[in-house]
């Protein structure tokens, strides 16, 4: 592609920057029910309606959550990763986490953009009460309109819920994806690492 | 509004976070030539290629122009002012002015995400040799789209070009606006001071 300046790169959150939340906060709070994902419970309004009861039963509102969330780091070598990106191209997060989850990790980032969901907290108790998505297939529909603003996106992500904004980019990329992702979409080039992304994405840039 | 979490503000560049680039960089070289602005010469296009002859005559390449941006400064207070937004909602700057010359001052803010215009220069000697408008009237559009996103989007600027993006935005401010504006846009408060501005938005953001 040729690089006329208008380069915008979304990335994925948890397993591209950050590790998976849910996971390792339950690994700090020591409350293994939270370990439960899509995989064990593939209703996701189910799935969330159980973590937020766990939460409350075990008494942990916003504040005391996002104090957990401010003592996991950001992958090796991320902040200098999402540093590159910045001060070379235009850069996005486009993240199925909540903003309240993901503010403590974007502090450490020095606060990229992110779009992503929100929880609803109670203004007094900050029990979380309900969770909000944004809109169905954010990801996606985000690329889409950065298109239509006429930037050229390559997207990078981990899962299956990034294919669609991996297909909807100019160029697409898996970073370090589960080997069943690999085998359904061998259309996408895979990064093992930061400089194998890096790689990519000025290669696809400056072409 | 009530808050629900999903919050974007959209801030025009120079004369709300830095000074306008065109004049400061014209008393930083002394060129006066550069002072030129749309009111001298109302045809756009006329007036950018009369400022890439005047830019070539002197010598000067990406490389010097962006050295000489470098030693112009954010306004003062416009650090902490990003940095409030950056801690609390999504922003996102919306210039019509360069990626090359926006670089230096985006850097002394942190790199927040800007959407904007861009110039080509030659590879080897670094010369300026035309410009790239993105699209037409890009502010407006991408507020559309980030409204499309379901973002609640406050918008605030100074100046004429930033009237279709304050209509288009869930609520708009002037800053520091000239009277003529004032005068002809009577629907948009007028925020003299960052305090006033984040008092306004806050207030939006969380009616």
């Amino acid at each position: 592609m040729k690089n006329n300046g208008f380069n915008l790169v979304c990335l994925d959150l948890e397993g591209v920057l950050v590790p998976e939340i849910w996971i390792e906060f339950a690994n700090k709070t020591n409350i293994p029910e939270l370990k439960k994902t899509t995989r064990d419970e593939p209703d996701y309004d189910v799935l969330m309606k159980y973590r937020l009861e766990i939460l409350a039963k075990h008494n942990l509102g916003l504040h005391d959550i996002q104090n957990v969330i401010a003592t996991i780091s950001p992958l090796p070598g991320a902040k200098e990763f999402v540093r590159f990106l910045r001060e070379n191209y235009q850069l996005i997060i486009l993240s199925d986490t909540f903003n309240e989850f993901a503010k403590p990790l974007m502090q450490q980032l020095d606060f990229p953009t992110i779009f992503c969901h929100a929880l609803e907290a109670d203004k007094n108790s900050g029990k979380i009460i309900n969770y909000h998505l944004r809109m169905p297939n954010q990801k996606q529909e985000a690329v889409k309109r950065f298109r239509q603003l006429n930037y050229n996106v390559v997207a990078a992500g981990d899962s299956y819920n990034d294919t669609t904004m991996l297909k909807e980019a100019n160029a697409g990329f898996l970073f370090n994806p589960p080997e069943n992702v690999i085998k359904e979409f061998p259309q996408f080039a895979v990064a093992r690492n930061y400089d194998d992304l890096k790689k990519y994405i000025t290669e696809f840039f400056d072409k």
